[in-house]
């Protein structure tokens, strides 16, 4: 992509009606606008980072039996009704037709997809059964000052697995534990899996914490990584020495990044979902639930790898890999240079962004590379020969070497 | 995918509630299941497909120099009412929050992308400027009968163009007229280019009308490729002779697969969306919209290829490429052999539906796959030996080919 073309440019001043540090930088490298309190419209570069992240989930939830599949954002009212979560779920967004027909927009799934299961399986052979949807929700918040960490309208992952019984769905749950961890661990995150209360359904269920200022969450938990709880539930206190002698337990901020949640029987007894056992007898589906908001992801991804230059995106979620840096482009033999090495790395199938702008200095250049946050910075300029100047975002030192190398350390 | 896994098997007889093919089809095949009128749920299969033509729709996009964003549901309330649509867009969803804010519920986005593009473009140098985005539109119609060729929900592809004169807009709107012929190409469609009205702000549009009785929509146009119009605007009557000697003009219901409209400075003037030419002077940018609805031309696709056992999907967008239907599969040998054929062909990147299922009739296992639609059958039984039963849905032979010439003729 030619930075010149592109749609979305750097801004040198932070938006005034944001505090939080994902929405300042995402809006002033370029990647976000926010349409309204709590809503943002992504631009090129943060599309392209939200899609690979959904993909990073997607190729989890693959690889753990889920089919993906996609709910609708309107609902039938009735249905919630029928859990009660029409008038109790207070977020819950409603929208009236100009027939006075009633919809609930959707902020969870359950709803409808426990019904849509009842129409499509009926015997034990048809579980377990696991599927996820990758879609937008909409949850009318009270407040929405964390950016992209705490939408009104925002991407997720939901997945439903349905079991005959408890033991099946422990089973998956263990499943869906590391493939938790796998998802955060690709995004670059260290999550600590925390325990966290049931609600009404359960027990308990387990939350996805990553330390940050900017969290709304707090969890007491054991840096040597055997114990976290969140501190709604917990009867543990900071400063406790932890039993398996990795000294005192901390208490900090969090976001959390995903939840996984044991509903048991709860929607199914709602809407009657049953399966036939092998003695042909009526029994409840058990059933779990499992979390991962997209876009918040995204927003965490930015508090945690970023400097006051700007963002340091991971390798996986980068919008490109590559950030060519074109100094001197007013002079027709570096430009050519520089497209010439920028068409060169697209042919290897390497993400690269040209910074091709004229009159501009080098200084207004390497803020916006750091900025954006893109891994590798590659300046080609009036001074450079063969050997490439290549710096890597997370790293002071620069280093020259030829193209071919470059294209051997990305591939 | 193993079938007996798949979650949405078919159903024998039609859904009381639906009157359209594609949507009678659609829910027997398991592909859609309907959420409410107008809002459907796509089970495994269907979302394959959709996101097949999306992904076709996005590479012609791309290729025609569109960049991909991704716009917001929720949208200002106040930016609705400068353009007077908040009042006289009667299909549109309105949100009210708990907090008595009032949001749109975007059925299309002008409202969304004109102001922010006023805010990161300025220069001459700024355009030409293409944007697209695949998202889910909220339309609140008053009839939702046709399946999912009309939802109140449903996906769609809006791509906005931005220029600094006519001039340069008529040049991108024949760029534009040729990507859509390819994309209904791709997707096996003969979509006849069609002069339409332009409302109150163009004279004309263009309109991709595909013949069906399933059309809302009516055109008079020459067989010959020569002339087309909406019958809301022309002045030709069906049975005059073609100028060009390609006989009798005919008169044919039609369904709207995508349209291009000339915007010109329509919004622009709303939301003071001007550029500096290169003497310095604002001038207002000229402005073209275009629109695939994803979601109907999935539905279009089954309205034109179906016949009465069934959908026939054009490869390219088809939910498998293969679909092995395992006769005797309770004969342990035939089973391996059928699931090793399977695994050959997923290891050659060829993706396979497997009807493994035991205890079922040929016929019901043949009259299945000929409903689902899936471009290549390849029946493994005791009766077959080395040499695989391949039919393709859109013929009526059966041929005998080895694994490898399979592969070859799906390469």
């Amino acid at each position: 992509m030619f930075y010149s073309k592109l749609f979305g440019k750097t801004v040198k001043t932070d938006p005034k009606d944001e505090i939080s540090v994902n929405a300042k930088l995402l809006i002033r490298a370029g990647f976000i606008r926010k349409e309204l309190a709590g809503v943002y419209n992504f631009l090129p570069l943060g599309l392209r980072v939200l899609t690979k992240i959904a993909n990073i989930v997607r190729d989890e939830m693959n690889k753990a039996g889920g089919q993906e599949i996609l709910l609708s954002a309107l609902q039938t009212k009735n249905n919630w009704q029928k859990t009660g979560r029409w008038n109790s779920f207070d977020a819950l967004f409603k929208v009236k037709s100009r027939y006075e027909v009633e919809y609930a927009l959707g902020p969870t799934h359950e709803e409808v997809l426990v019904p849509l299961v009842k129409q499509l399986i009926s015997s034990y052979k048809d579980l377990p059964l696991s599927l996820y949807q990758i879609q937008t929700k909409f949850r009318d918040e009270p407040r929405a000052k964390s950016g992209i960490l705490r939408g009104r309208e925002f991407l997720m992952k939901d997945l439903y697995s349905f079991h005959q019984d408890e033991e099946d769905f422990e089973k998956y749950y263990e499943v869906m534990r590391k493939t938790y961890l796998e998802v955060f661990k690709r995004c670059s995150l260290e999550a600590i899996e925390t325990k966290a209360g049931g609600g009404t359904f359960s027990q308990f269920s387990h939350e996805y914490q990553v330390i940050s200022e900017a969290g709304e969450d707090e969890i007491v938990y054991c840096p040597g990584g055997d114990f976290s709880e969140n501190v709604e539930i917990t009867e543990v206190k900071e400063g406790k020495q932890c039993e398996l002698g990795h000294g005192s337990l901390k208490k900090v901020k969090v976001i959390e990044v995903g939840n996984i949640f044991p509903l048991k029987t709860k929607f199914s007894e709602v809407f009657d979902l049953t399966y036939k056992d092998k003695n042909g007898k009526d029994q409840l589906v058990v059933m779990g639930c499992y979390g991962i908001g997209i876009s918040r992801l995204m927003g965490t991804i930015v508090e945690v790898h970023h400097d006051d230059k700007g963002i340091i995106w991971p390798e996986s979620v980068a919008p490109f890999m590559v950030h060519i840096v074109g100094l001197d482009m007013d002079d027709k033999s570096v430009a050519d240079r520089a497209e010439k090495v920028y068409k060169l790395l697209l042919a290897e199938g390497i993400e690269t962004l040209i910074d091709d702008r004229q009159n501009l200095s080098a200084g207004e250049k390497f803020a916006d590379c750091d900025l954006i946050g893109i891994p590798y910075r590659v300046v080609i300029s009036k001074k450079t020969g063969e050997k490439l100047e290549v710096k890597k975002r997370s790293e002071k030192e620069t280093s020259f070497v030829s193209l071919d190398e470059l294209i051997k350390m990305l591939k």
